[in-house]
């Protein structure tokens, strides 16, 4: 006998086996009935022909509330009726939690549900094969990433999430009483990361929490998002960074177009895997093309969520999906990213994924002189990041990076529209539970 | 030629080679000079000959402060004098960075420094060879868990660090305020990890921070940690869980004491990998052994560090260092953790490693009466759980997991001593930069 908690492990061979799930539904139809259990694999089907099956268990099986949970043991038969080409004719059944009624949430039925209410029962939601499938394949992501990293000789590490400054000054932190001092959770592990370079750990990478106390309503934005941050010394310039990046992406579409098939074809998505390398736009082509369209931006203005996607809708035109963004002007960049010496630009790249980005980085600057000039250029005060700017007076190596919120990407591949569709249980402003 | 960044790359054969790195030391001896070169991988010797050098770049060389990050191209040649068999003849010198003097701590010099002055300044206690060689291990430690999960069916999931609740009540919880209400962060991504069982998602795991807001000053707390979670359905009882933690940890001390061979060379450590299954005592057991040894606990009494340490030297004693403790009285563990009915006891265990609990766990509560009438027990009041209760109303199966503070468990392996050894950047009450 087979004990299972994957339906679709269950064989003919195997005469008896217990399955185990939740009742997805159940039908009489008289002299018979069917009760469909779903796992985290698929569904199977429970046969119950009511003169074979003893009166008490055809009772207690076709009376169960959906959605409750059960063991039940019996007959495996062949049947070509049913997807996987069996069915179980049950001989006993174990109820391990009965589902209340009525439900918050249906799961297979087809009424449109407000995101909202999706979210306030997340666990039902979850229950959903395509809304599954969407965590699945950010898992499968996150390992692809790793691999990749790894690979290419980065070390994963871990920076603490609660800091006493942010990464570019005060905006946007969350405040913390942390003992009786104030304190402040990371939106970025930018400083680390850097502070890293200078210890000779040369390749680092972390996937790790990242905050914002942003009062944003948007479908692009969250409080707390998982940011993959890479950083590695010894760079010539950004375009290593850049290279570095697009293996990583590339590696990622590619594993997932092949390891994530079942779950891509549950949510009736492809994925594109682009040619390498991935055009380069420059600021100032970009700008040009967002001022044709009739935006009226200026010279050093960020090119925002509007630029974004009319850049986006060009790049559509000509089939091209991810491309990069280059030579941002130093004063649209934060103090660590390295200026162009004698132009208004900077050693700056952003990554963007079908009109939104996915990604920023780019060379720093880790001449001591240089760095505290530009700190104070932004109205920061360099005694804030002491802590920080320590490494750099030590001897550290010229190094680059990036960040990726994984979310973001992981929605722009599969065109989810919000990005709390790629978060289990997502923060906003208005958001604190479940 | 090559321009490396691995200095143990570089062969006779490249003929003129760039290396780069910090200038660990600089030896003037009269008519030669030797800088020692140091990378993330090593070192590599630069031998200045007075004579065949120019006198310029042999001035520019001898004369860096030590640390200073330079790249140095010169010829390859053979040398019987060194580690790696050769040295190079310099001709040009790149300085990056020209570190400041006297360095904040050596890195080479054998001197004993405090431990705060060593995290003061991790950035240069980092550039220690053996103490690099800790992370890189904790790097490995973590590819290994992951590697191991994923091959049993376990997915990664990120679940909220920003909460309306404590995953045990109010204690040691950090408040944020988050815009206009209260919120906490995540002691532990317990209740989350339990709300995914309902979802389908049938084996989780997480490797994400966990905060406790704990006056503690001792060698084993931190405020932030990394803990890696687990959470099984479909289990038939709490030894289910156990056996797949050793499966895990079989699988990262065979795995370290083969990918890290390196890395504990430089340590000077071994790690012992036990056979399985590892002994299994109870608490009643265990309490007896305490009481023997003179500790004055009573039945119900959490067996604290003393305990533990009692215990580890009695098992060290028969050659012993990992061992899982079991059956809890119901009252020391959380109110999520399964009674035993009709005893004092829990389907519950920990998992001490050298007289030190590294893992908890156990069989979780899925029935929602009874997890209701638990957490009344314990004093907690019902409705600050909803959106966690709700989950176990609607169809939860049984389950059981584990948390494991993955620095706790490299700290036992490697003996380390203190839990800060163990994390790049600790956070403690005292600590919060760099």
């Amino acid at each position: 006998m087979t004990a299972v908690r994957d339906s679709s492990n269950i064989s003919v061979d195997d005469g008896t086996a217990t399955v185990k799930g939740w009742v997805q539904d159940v039908r009489a139809l008289g002299g018979i009935a069917f009760v469909t259990l779903r796992d985290r694999f698929g569904t199977i089907q429970i046969t119950l022909p009511k003169k074979k099956i003893d009166p008490a268990l055809f009772e207690e099986l076709t009376k169960l509330p959906r959605e409750s949970v059960v063991a039940i043991t019996g007959e495996v038969k062949a049947s070509n009726q049913t997807a996987l080409g069996l069915e179980i004719i049950p001989s006993a059944v174990e109820v391990y939690s009965k589902a209340a009624t009525p439900l918050p949430l249906g799961v297979v039925d087809k009424v449109n549900v407000e995101m909202d209410t999706r979210l306030n029962h997340r666990f039902m939601d979850l229950r959903k094969p395509e809304i599954r499938a969407i965590f699945e394949l950010k898992a499968m992501m996150v390992e692809l990433i790793e691999e990749c990293v790894r690979a290419n000789g980065f070390n994963q590490v871990y920076t603490p999430k609660i800091n006493a400054a942010g990464a570019e000054g005060g905006a946007e932190l969350f405040k913390i009483q942390y003992f009786d001092k104030p304190a402040f959770l990371a939106q970025s592990p930018q400083l680390y990361k850097q502070i890293l370079m200078s210890t000779g750990l040369d390749r680092v990478f972390e996937l790790g929490p990242a905050f914002r106390a942003e009062l944003s309503n948007t479908n692009r934005h969250v409080t707390e998002f998982i940011s993959f941050d890479g950083e590695m010394s010894w760079i010539e310039n950004e375009e290593e960074v850049m290279a570095m990046i697009e293996t990583i992406i590339d590696h990622v579409l590619t594993g997932l177009k092949e390891r994530g098939k079942k779950q891509l074809e549950i949510l009736g998505k492809e994925i594109k895997v682009p040619a390498r390398p991935y055009p380069i736009l420059t600021y100032s082509e970009c700008l040009k093309m967002v001022q044709d369209a009739g935006l009226p931006l200026k010279e050093g203005d960020d090119l925002g969520t509007e630029g974004e996607k009319i850049i986006g809708d060009k790049m559509a035109e000509k089939g091209v999906e991810l491309y990069f963004i280059a030579e941002y002007p130093e004063e649209a960049k934060p103090f660590y990213i390295m200026e162009k010496d004698g132009t208004p630009y900077s050693f700056s790249f952003d990554l963007d994924y079908k009109g939104q980005e996915i990604s920023s980085g780019g060379q720093r600057e880790h001449r001591y002189d240089k760095l505290v000039a530009r700190m104070e250029k932004k109205g920061l005060n360099p005694a804030d990041f002491e802590f920080y700017l320590e490494a750099f007076r030590y001897g550290m190596p010229p190094h680059g990076g990036w960040g990726i919120g994984i979310e973001r990407l992981l929605v722009k591949m599969l065109d989810l529209g919000n990005i709390r569709e790629a978060i289990l249980f997502p923060r906003d402003p208005a958001r604190l539970t479940p």
